[in-house]
């Protein structure tokens, strides 16, 4: 029996997903669930699509909805509604509202008995996981989160709206230094400025006042100002060519010590390196959407965080299996 | 209330497990058992030694016994043989017994009601946890498994039982243009002998036939035969001077594929430096002594792996914490 999945939005992460489930033979796409009309929007894979309001006609043929929409307006609506009916998880990565997400998506999703597992992915979500296990093995120590080299969509879409700029994509870069710094176990002490560098690339107007925009990349509060930021201008073409791809990844690292007195230092370190931001985390929501289910049998129910999710569950092979092949 | 931890055997990792122990606010060292004379034993920290025949006299004092015994003999019959009075953990570490150890002990921790952990460090542990969640998140993927820089105790034992050879050290080490290839995702097929070097560090007796040493060491099957092993003949002086430490490590890499058509490449990479094997191994059984505790008051028994264990239960922090500073 698969698991039928139903994917909610369909920008980058929804594509992400909908080729995710085809590499995963216990899995089958259901149909994708738009606000748009859905006639107009044809998908990769040729999946069914269904106007988001339509959902629960569907409900006994969906056992999990993978939501993708963002952050900041979708899911803190989204999910919690969606958690009323159906086993559901998001990828919620506003770090500071989590606590808030999770009470509301836990409410909902006790009173409908449903597993609801928010905030997977890789930061938060891998990116987590790696801080608590390399945290409670050693907990003498200090670690580190470094993002890049990767575009952030954010510091993207921040540039896009400078007056004269027709397009831009920013890089996040971590500071090699810094990184081996911390690699060699020196637990240096990181301002925001010695952790990372930005790298704008920007098409402007014809006619714009470059300086003027550079500057303004430079001095932007939150943003950029906190950071050496460098800035090209690029045409059109070169944009197209040589910056089309959403990559990114980091690392997090963490040293401690052990020992009678602390005299043994030890690191571990957890690196991604990712061609397609959103498909990767795509492939974390499946892998999670399958646990979903498994946990959703057994009886659990409520909000749930990868931290709460056993790795076995993850995996598409049996204890059994498990133990015999990768223990 | 704290944890009430008993090691069971005192070598490295036992004193690992003492020193580990008092790095967590959480946890109690309740006291050392042996099987030599306990009033032989001089414990690091002061901690009190008993004889191990004297355990069960100690019940209603322990909540986790940590067995700090070796895999070959010490194992298959001190944790079946705790589990079915106490809740424990080992690290059993010869992998293709899992399986038979795993029935053993969920029998005896079955019948106990107890939890019992198994197979709990870094391979088997941390290793296969990464393997897990890399394989269940890049389904298309290839994964490798490269140890060192690090000290090989069966190796130096081996070597050691060689005539005329007073002392040794075995450090494995990964080939650096294997994890070159691999970290590129270039996914090589790699024999035994294209992942690892093996270099032997040897006091050879007075008058010994170091080219008969070498030659035995080069040739003998299953430890040497298979890699290139470079012997390097050193003092005693040289041997307690550079090679006292017992430092180990290694990386698990996946390389997998995403998109319509797998035109997308992601790198996960976890890897450990480690100043001591023993000791990290021991701070990993003491964080997994605190999910083994927690696991128990919840009601659950029987034999688990690391595969079983939800990341939430190795934290001191409460779930709420644990989403508002780590996720």
């Amino acid at each position: 029996m698969k698991n039928r999945i139903a994917i909610v939005g369909y920008g980058n992460l929804g594509r992400g997903v909908e080729c995710a489930i085809k590499q995963n033979s216990d899995m089958e796409l259901y149909g994708v669930f738009t606000r748009r009309a859905p006639e107009s929007l044809n998908t990769l894979t040729g999946a069914k699509v269904f106007h988001v309001d339509d959902i629960l006609n569907h409900k006994d043929n969906i056992d999990t909805v993978i939501i993708c929409g963002g952050s900041a307006t979708d899911l803190p609506v989204q999910t919690p509604a969606l958690a009323e009916h159906f086993n559901v998880i998001d990828s919620f990565d506003t770090h500071a509202k989590i606590p808030e997400h999770f009470n509301n998506v836990d409410i909902a999703a006790k009173k409908s008995g449903k597993v609801a597992m928010i905030s997977v992915g890789w930061d938060p979500g891998m990116f987590s996981l790696n801080r608590l296990y390399a945290q409670a093995i050693l907990s003498d120590g200090k670690d580190y989160t470094f993002w890049g080299k990767g575009v952030s969509q954010g510091h993207s879409d921040a540039v896009r709206r400078i007056e004269g700029v027709l397009d831009a994509r920013q890089y996040t870069i971590p500071v090699a230094s810094a990184v081996e710094a911390v690699r060699n176990g020196e637990n240096p002490e990181l301002t925001v400025r010695q952790k990372h560098t930005r790298e704008c690339f920007v098409v402007a107007a014809q006619g714009a006042d470059k300086a003027k925009i550079e500057n303004e990349i430079k001095t932007m509060p939150n943003y950029f100002a906190d950071y050496d930021t460098t800035v090209h201008f690029i045409s059109a073409e070169e944009m197209a060519r040589d910056h089309s791809g959403i990559p990114h990844g980091g690392s997090v690292i963490r040293s401690g010590k052990t020992g009678l007195n602390g005299e043994n230092t030890h690191i571990i370190e957890y690196s991604l390196k990712l061609d397609s931001n959103p498909e990767f985390t795509a492939s974390v929501l499946v892998a999670f959407a399958r646990a979903a289910l498994r946990m959703s049998k057994e009886g659990m129910s409520g909000c749930k965080t990868v931290f709460d999710v056993a790795p076995a569950y993850l995996s598409a092979m049996s204890g059994e299996e498990l133990r015999k092949n990768i223990l």
